[in-house]
């Protein structure tokens, strides 16, 4: 990262993605630490909404959003309901970024498709706001931790190095015989469109290749066509875009980070199926 | 605008107005995309709780803000519900700044003030991030466009010339024989006013003429006293702000932007009259 | 802060704290009068989701952020409700940083702590975005006014001299004979954690003093053992954080600022003891 400090057109960037709501001064108050720090630095809202506590729903925003910034990026995930407790407060090096934040599993997408090439523990004080509080290690730690990274600290003086980084088990995707896939919801979006695990789907000798979170920057969706088969046995054949179905009717396409979503043009396809994360979706395969 | 960029003091300026919600991590993308583009520019939240594909309430949100923006500045629309089908993305030079989104009528209230002196189709993929998806061409078209743009690539390189850009009929607004007028709610805000588009008058030799949506630069209000009548019958006299009536009562009032707004004193005025957008309000001219 | 200015690695900094919500494009409107004045200036949202009007919760907030900000910036809160009536529009140096807003009260608690060393009212039109309207002075002198002191202006260029600026009765918080204190719930955050008057103790001769707006630069936090006492006479033992107790359950712990709080881990406690601002709560001591 400390290369990428020294073109001086770029200023550094920190991306925060956490829990707090948008009722309390908990993310202004981060962004009033980073700046004393790091006062060159922009910060960008990956948002704020997450369920609280819903590690799992972090780590997915968290992919969806990490192979769109820059080379040198700080990323920083702050949602850690075992905040003040023995869970380890880490930085790592992936790719080339940095990840701050809980060991709580909230990298899990991304160490599935690439392991940290390096990891501490947020362990030395004079990178910290001091005292550090037992409830915000957002404020104490993981921000100025992160501005202390924007403004070119190696990430190796932060803390001793830390080894087996938490992750959870990634959800359900498998084949299902030869002519499609078994998956599940992974996130409702605020459209209330069904967003799957089936995709990121590469063609191989075999057909079909699974490759649910291939790295993105070898882009290689399903080409074939298919159809998405609803718990209720409810089929809708794979479109494009909304466009494609009258206004009110359900739709299924690959969305814009090539997995199968459900929507519906107009409306909300998590009312109207009444289904949410964790609801059993197939995509069988066409043609 | 590139003479603009040359401004060493100035950063380049991008607003962006969506209905992406809070709850996802679309706007914090499309921030990614520009920052790896345009590092030195600047964003701005217009918002983006739009309601979801409601291009009305965008146009007239986008209408609200326009002429704060310094010159140069880029405004980013995304209420897109269109998104992946023929309508076309736009970028189109008016005034003194660009705007951008797709050609669905979010532009319908500025081009009512002045014509755009340039537009273009997006069509140039070397400004776009590829591969395009077909359901979100707020990430891969219009923020790295407007990224491009605040980075000083000249409107026309982005495509070939667009003709006829998409504008939606006015809402009402007449005279209603010689003493008043008669228009409608055109928006409800977050503290539940109810703003109309009876406003931005302007006497002349005829008494009153009807300028509803007069470029702001050449202000001129309604001097006169008046009274707001609503669909019901309530009258309420023409006040200066909230404090002129008792806690809990109703004020009519000629807005920050020269339009006439309900209100409530310390509550919500579409609550109290169970009104909203759409709702036949009328202005009566006295003294 | 005009000596602050003159150091070319840091910008100008301004907080904004408003009841506008997110909703409407009030909050971007004052962000764009603020990049035409200063352009080099950062915004942080301090957050814009006050209750509408709610004087009280704007000024604990305010109080929550603002000795994370570094020396130099310009803290706006426009809670308002009085706005467009006799109410003065005030700014104030506060220890190394200005205050900007309505004189009603938001900054209480920051002047209980320590007066200001010079307030103006601000009635001088060439800071203003005229013409002024009398509804939306957030962005015709509180976002140009800030601006302008980002920028270097000097507080008493901004109008004459205020005296006696607008301050609320401090919330409850007294000794409760030797073993304990009386006080209230003085803010409910987004995840439902009571907030209360009851900290921030020091210990003196006499045993322990109260201190509840105590300079945070000086950290003085109650370290014996203690429980809280809710209004229905349930008693929680003070622990250190959620992770102490299981999950469900309710704990009370001294936050982030060192004031006492009731959570409930992965819960609100707001929602499980029915219990809001003013609610009324004691602090025994213990060993």
């Amino acid at each position: 990262m400390a290369h990428d400090m020294e073109d001086s057109r770029r200023r550094a960037l920190i991306g925060l993605l956490t829990d707090f709501g948008d009722l309390d001064t908990y993310v202004g108050v981060m962004k009033a630490i980073i700046a004393g720090i790091a006062p060159s630095a922009a910060v960008i809202d990956l948002g704020h909404r997450i369920r609280p506590g819903d590690i799992r729903q972090a780590a997915f925003q968290l992919w969806q959003v990490a192979d769109k910034f820059p080379a040198g990026s700080v990323l920083v995930v702050v949602v850690d309901p075992g905040v003040g407790t023995a869970r380890r407060a880490v930085a790592c090096q992936w790719r080339q970024m940095v990840l701050v934040g809980p060991d709580n599993g909230v990298f899990t997408y991304l160490l599935a498709i690439e392991s940290a090439s390096a990891a501490v523990v947020l362990a030395e004080p004079r990178f910290h706001h001091t005292p550090v509080s037992a409830t915000f290690h957002g404020r104490d730690i993981f921000a100025p931790v992160a501005a202390h990274l924007a403004g070119g600290t190696p990430l190796k003086e932060l803390g001793p190095a830390a080894n087996g980084l938490q992750q959870f088990e990634l959800p359900l995707l498998e084949r299902l015989g030869a002519d499609g896939l078994s998956g599940e919801v992974v996130h409702v979006d605020a459209f209330g469109n069904l967003i799957t695990t089936l995709g990121r789907l590469r063609h191989d000798a075999d057909g079909c290749a699974l490759a649910p979170w291939l790295p993105k920057s070898e882009p290689g969706v399903f080409h074939g066509e298919g159809a998405a088969l609803l718990p209720d046995g409810f089929e809708l054949p794979l479109m494009t875009t909304f466009g494609d179905v009258a206004p009110g009717e359900p739709v299924a396409y690959l969305g814009s980070e090539g997995l199968l979503e459900i929507g519906v043009r107009g409306g909300s396809a998590a009312e109207r199926f009444a289904l949410t994360v964790g609801a059993p979706i197939q995509l069988r395969f066409r043609g």
